[in-house]
């Protein structure tokens, strides 16, 4: 039983034709094109004759049901959002993997007792709202209220919007009671690095995912005039948040020498008050985006950031403050899972290493409830999150065959 | 012969009305709340009997006629447009006092052997064009194809908006015939500074305008997962962005401290590409505004600036580009014109001294072709370009009385 790497290169076309048709490739989370790509997999799960639902979180989900009425379920899946000028796989490649199982099993007949549920977890990537992984984090019970209720920069309030889409917010905050019946949950991603490319290796089996955190500093100047206000005189705010840009990358550039593990620091997103070329800028905001193994270094990476941020306070006598935004812990992928993805890609016979992933995925968040794991594809370069993002149909192919698989053993295991 | 403060006040309160209403005080050229303001303005004109036109450079004008047919003319005025959250007089001052001076000659019964013509410049703040004064530059033959021909970030093409607001931009480019019957141009304007302030001096007649300039620098990286990406893998556009920061603002310290005449330099405006937490930023471009007296200085800075930017260059191993966007030259005040307002704040009793001025105004483009000069008043704290932006309405007054009394001044002389 072969999946059919045609339809996956037809599904990866025509998803990549629904972005903002001046950013490509931008679908973001509740976005025209967003809802536009959900419409289009709807339309395959009923290809493939699956019960389709959305859940109180939000994740669109197609059904293929097992033959015996089960409560048992195996979950699939990964994400249709995209970043701003993101890429054509990220996420993409996860969701056409899961469709290309499916068909799979619907064309051959192979009936399983147990649900597979396809999910498109609602917005994986980083939003508006400061917030990533909204569905994957609502289903496990990791969505507060004060994020439910944050504003973005258009003042939506992220709970309207997942009401909007046919989500339920007041039932969130705690996991759903399906977890109990989870036997396991897979997903296929691109690496996004270059470790299988460099070592020409099929797959990667992750182990872990790191600590993710974003942090706000928010600093104070005082606009007035660029002509007419003397250089002795200002109170710049760019010129403190350019300081902490740099302190920041020195910093993290140190941590991941000394630790060699992952240790990775971005400042990506500023914005400035009121970024006019004759105003000296009133305000500047720095998101920071932290990913981190070494919980020590972690510590003291942000400590440190304070004490920084406390001595500019003083040189520039403006006011800074740092705020933490988002965290996500460090988690370990379910051992008994990945034994399932080794044995597959043996019997498969491609070949395969462990890894970290740097990055968060929704597995992070279902991991700490339900066994689950993930594999990742080469992608060319590591490049992702930009329109060179590539990865090979022909590898995206043998990660949904291990997937696969594993879904007919577990079958295998309980008939 | 008095002007009337009650009408001042109003005027100003009537016009801070007219601004996006969640970023007060914004009124940008050519925007909704712009259209509005020439609406009221041209209300204005009707109740004071003056002939309206729009010139092909787009500025609306109000002629106060003469009472002998002449060609000769004298012009008022200053600007309605305003910088995004800017304020509520800078511009507006001059054009409330210029209505107030009319209404004071039209309730007297006061003719001229010559036209009062009070203008509202098109566009003197610098805009999405990168552009600033484009009236007083069209009038004056100072838009080039090139400028009439750039897009803005939305895609529209400055002469298009010329033409939709009644201009003719297909006749710019050389100085409109009218310029050898000016007798003389005057402008008030809030000082922008605290010379007058802290010397409690009630008007400053300016002598000279600087140097005014901007610089692009295009910083490129490459787009990549913040997650992902390794610190040592990185080519982050932001980073050298944020060396040119602290180095621009160094060396305008530097130089200014050096001359003791004026010299600022200011990174107002920065857009970075793509401006998302999660992706590395691949390009990053700084706006310069640059304005100096001393031409040496000038030139020295923007040669350092040039190895600065090769040095980044080496050491980043990434791309970055300085280009110039425009330039305004230094000139002087017109002698005579000054002499003039000198003798009317005898006259009248006002305190006042001489200045440079460290802003650009449309008194400076038509310096070039005509007599021409300008008064400043007291602005609170030197605070300008920001909501705080405040002069009082006595002091509005006295400057407009100035004014008056220098084009009787001119009558009396004639007749």
């Amino acid at each position: 039983m072969r999946v059919d790497s045609y339809f996956i290169e037809k599904c990866i076309n025509e998803l990549q034709e629904l972005t903002e048709k001046d950013r490509p490739y931008t679908r973001l989370v509740f976005s025209k094109e967003f809802l536009e790509a959900r419409n289009w997999l709807t339309d395959r799960f009923k290809e493939l004759e699956l019960d389709i639902k959305v859940d109180k979180a939000g994740n669109l989900i197609g059904i293929y049901r097992s033959y015996n009425n089960s409560n048992k379920k195996v979950f699939i899946g990964s994400h249709l959002d995209t970043v701003p000028f993101g890429g054509r796989f990220d996420g993409i490649a996860g969701v056409v993997s899961s469709l290309s199982i499916i068909k799979s099993f619907r064309e051959n007949n192979v009936e399983f007792p147990f649900d597979i549920e396809l999910y498109d977890y609602l917005g994986e990537e980083l939003n508006d709202w400061g917030m990533s992984c909204i569905g994957s984090r609502g289903m496990t019970g990791f969505l507060t209220e004060e994020i439910l209720n944050r504003n973005n920069s258009s003042g939506k309030i992220l709970k309207e919007e997942i009401n909007k889409i046919g989500g339920d917010s007041n039932s969130l905050g705690k996991k759903f009671s399906i977890f109990q019946d989870i036997i396991a949950c897979f997903e296929l991603h691109i690496e996004q690095g270059v470790r299988l490319q460099n070592q020409n290796i099929e797959i990667g089996i992750v182990k872990s995912m790191p600590n993710i955190s974003r942090h706000r500093i928010k600093v104070f100047g005082q606009a007035s005039h660029s002509g007419t206000t003397l250089m002795q005189d200002r109170k710049d705010a760019i010129l403190p948040a350019s300081d902490l840009i740099l302190y920041i990358n020195k910093q993290a550039k140190k941590y991941s020498e000394k630790d060699n593990r992952h240790f990775v620091a971005t400042v990506g997103k500023l914005d400035i008050v009121p970024n006019s070329a004759t105003i000296i800028p009133s305000k500047v905001e720095l998101l920071i985006d932290l990913r981190v193994v070494n919980k020590g270094s972690r510590t003291n990476f942000l400590k440190e950031l304070n004490s920084e941020v406390t001595r500019l306070n003083n040189l520039y006598n403006q006011k800074i403050i740092l705020e933490d935004v988002v965290f996500a812990p460090y988690v370990e992928m379910n051992s008994e899972v990945n034994l399932l993805l080794e044995s597959s890609a043996k019997k498969l016979n491609l070949s395969y290493m462990y890894m970290d992933s740097g990055a968060g995925h929704d597995t992070a968040h279902l991991s700490r409830v339900a066994p689950a794991s993930m594999i990742f594809i080469p992608c060319k370069d590591g490049l992702s999150h930009c329109p060179e993002e590539f990865a090979k149909i022909e590898d995206i192919k043998k990660g949904s065959q291990i997937i696969q698989q594993a879904i007919l053993s577990i079958k295998n295991k309980m008939t």
